[in-house]
C-alpha cells in the first residue's frame, strides 16, 4: 500500500488520515449529504485474462467500475480502499503497474484511494475496490423508482464492449474493424459529471448502469418498479454496431441488447421534465460519440415486464439477458 | 446478496437503501464525527482452512478481524459491504452458513450489512469485507502518536490464536489442553465496548490491534512514533500459554511475541491518566479472561526502536517478527 502514496497526489482536506495505518479516517461529508457505498471486483480468469488487458487497465478498470455505480446513483466519489490478492510469481513491477492505474481513476475522479489490503492467494489474481461518494439528501436514484408515464434513455453507446471481449476472444482484437470496440472494453469510461448534472434534478425516477448488461438492467428496473417498459427504439439508434458485428457474424441488437460492461446509464426520466434532461445529457455528453436515446416508455402493467413490438406489431415479451455471478 | 436480507433484522435509520441496488446510500454522520474505514480479506488456503474453520466461521471472523481494526482506532462500526469470491462446486449451503456467520457479527455489533458484491472465482474462496465506522471528531487514534514518557499496555490474552493454529496444523486440535486456544483462532473475539470506553478518552496517545502479532504492532508503533519501546513484562503476564506451549513444545514467550491473530490492543497512555486507562480498561473487561497489562515504556531514543533487558540486565532490541502478506 506504501507504494500507492508516491503515485498519488496531495490528499483533499477531508482525509484526516490515509494509507498506513489500520484504517483511515474522513472527515463526514456534509449533514446535506448522503453517503453512496459500493465494491466491485475484478478476477483474473472470470473478468480479464492478463493477455488482453494491462496491470495498468486492470487497475483503472477497477476504479472505473465502481465509479459507475457510485455516479449511476448521482453521486460523486468521495474515497476508495483496495484490497489486492496476490497469486505466487507475480512481480513487483506488474503491481506498481497495476497501483499506477488505479492512481489514474484516483486522479480522474479526484478521489483519493485511502487504504486497503494486499494479500497471498493461493489462486488467482484479484482486486477488490470499494468506492465511497456523497449524493444530495434525497437524490440517490434507485433502481425500483420508475413510474407509469416515465420515458427510458440510454446514454451511451451500448455493445461495444461486448464486440471488442468477442474480437479479443477469438484472437482478432487487433483488427482495425474492432478498434473502437476493443478499446471500450479495455478501457471502459463512465460519466463524470452525471453527479454533478443530475446529482439534485428533479427529472430522474430510477437509474443503473449497464455493467450487466441493457438488458438485465431494463428488466431488473421494471421488475423492482412493478411497472411494465414498453421499448422502442430509434431508427440507427446502434448504427456503430454495425461493422463489428458483421465481422463477428452476430445480431447487432444482441450486441447492444446482452452485451454488459459499457457503463452506459438507463434512466427514467418523468414526461414534464423530458426535454430539460434530454438538454442537460447532450451538454454533458459534448462532443463524445455516446448519444441519448429514448428507448422506451413505462405503462402501468403489459403481459410482462419489458416489452417490445414484434414484426407483427404485437407487443411481446423481451427477455433480458445479462452476466449473473450469483447464478452458481 | 439477497439472501443476507432474510438474516439480517429491520435495518437501522441511518440505511437509506441497503442490499438490492448498485450501490448502498447511507446517511451521513453527525458532523461531530469522523469516519473510520477499513477493508480486510480472508482467503481460503492462506488465512484458513476450511478443514480448520466452518463457513459459518469464516464469515464470523471476517467480520470481526474488520471490526476490531475499526475499534481498535477508536470507531464504532456503522455499516458494512461484503464481497465475496465463489470457486466452482461451492454450494449453496455453505455459502448460506457463510451468511449466518457474517449476519452473527452484524447483530453483535448493531452494524448491519448494506450491499456488496458475488463473483465467480476461478481461484479459491475468499470474503473481502469493507467496514465504515465513525470517531468523535479529532479521537481517531493512530499507530504513530506515542510520546515520550507514555505506558504502553496490552489489553488481551496474548499467544493463543497461534497456538490453537499450531495444534491444528499439527493436527492436534481436538487435545482438551488446546480447547481455549483453538477457540480463540476460530473464533476470535474483539473489545466492542472499547469505542464506548475510549472513544473519547484524552490519555490515549496510539493503538493498534495486533492482528499481524504483538511484536509487530509494537515495532511499528514505536517506529511511526520515531520513539524507543523499552519493554518490561510483568510476571506471569503469558501463564495462560503455558500448558499449550509445553505440548507444542514451543517457547511461550515466541507465541505471545509472534503470534497473530489475537486482535488484542496496544496502547500508549499519557502517564498521567495511566489509573484512569486501567480502571476504564479493567471495567470493560468485567470478568472475562482477558487482562490489562503493562509492557513497557517509551523513551526519547535508546539504541533501537523496541527494546527488551537482556539477562545481564542491558537493553537490547527486540526484534518484532510478525506476518507480513506485502512480502511478496
Amino acid at each position: 500500500m506504501e507504494a500507492f502514496r508516491s503515485r498519488l497526489g496531495p490528499l483533499p482536506s477531508w482525509v484526516v488520515r490515509g494509507i498506513g495505518d489500520d484504517a483511515a479516517c474522513l472527515e463526514s461529508p456534509s449533514p446535506d449529504l448522503d453517503l453512496v457505498w459500493t465494491t466491485d471486483t475484478q478476477r483474473e480468469g472470470v473478468h480479464f485474462r492478463w493477455d488482453w488487458l494491462s496491470p495498468e487497465e486492470v487497475g483503472y478498470r477497477s476504479f472505473v467500475i465502481n465509479a459507475s455505480d457510485v455516479i449511476a446513483k448521482g453521486g460523486t466519489p468521495y474515497a476508495a480502499l483496495v484490497a489486492i490478492g496476490i497469486p505466487a510469481g507475480f512481480s513487483e513491477k506488474k503491481l506498481m503497474d497495476l497501483y499506477e492505474g488505479i492512481s489514474e481513476g484516483s486522479r480522474e475522479f479526484s478521489c483519493p484511494v485511502v487504504g486497503g489490503d494486499i494479500s497471498r492467494s493461493r489462486g488467482d489474481f484479484n482486486v477488490v475496490l470499494s468506492l465511497l461518494g456523497t449524493v444530495p439528501k434525497g437524490f440517490f436514484a434507485v433502481r425500483g423508482g420508475l413510474k407509469a408515464g416515465d420515458v427510458l434513455y440510454l446514454v451511451g453507446r451500448p455493445g461495444l464492449a461486448r464486440a471488442g471481449y468477442m474480437a479479443m476472444i477469438a484472437g482478432r482484437g487487433d483488427e482495425e474493424g474492432f478498434r473502437e470496440a476493443v478499446r471500450t472494453f479495455r478501457r471502459p469510461r463512465t460519466f463524470r459529471d452525471w453527479p454533478g448534472v443530475f446529482g439534485s434534478f428533479d427529472g430522474i425516477t430510477a437509474t443503473m448502469d449497464t455493467s450487466d448488461g441493457l438488458g438485465q438492467a431494463v428488466w431488473e428496473m421494471a421488475s423492482e418498479s412493478r411497472v411494465t417498459i414498453r421499448l422502442a427504439f430509434p431508427d440507427g439508434w446502434i448504427g456503430h454496431l454495425r461493422e463489428p458485428a458483421e465481422r463477428l457474424a452476430v445480431d447487432p441488437f444482441r450486441l447492444a441488447w446482452e452485451g454488459g460492461e459499457d457503463y452506459d446509464i438507463v434512466a427514467g426520466v418523468s414526461r414534464d421534465l423530458e426535454r430539460e434532461f434530454v438538454e442537460r445529457a447532450g451538454k454533458m455528453l459534448g462532443s463524445t460519440r455516446d448519444s441519448v436515446i429514448r428507448i422506451g416508455e413505462v405503462i402501468e402493467s403489459g403481459n410482462s415486464p419489458v416489452e417490445c413490438r414484434n414484426s407483427g406489431g404485437i407487443w411481446e415479451t423481451l427477455k433480458g439477458e445479462g452476466f449473473d455471478h450469483t447464478r452458481i
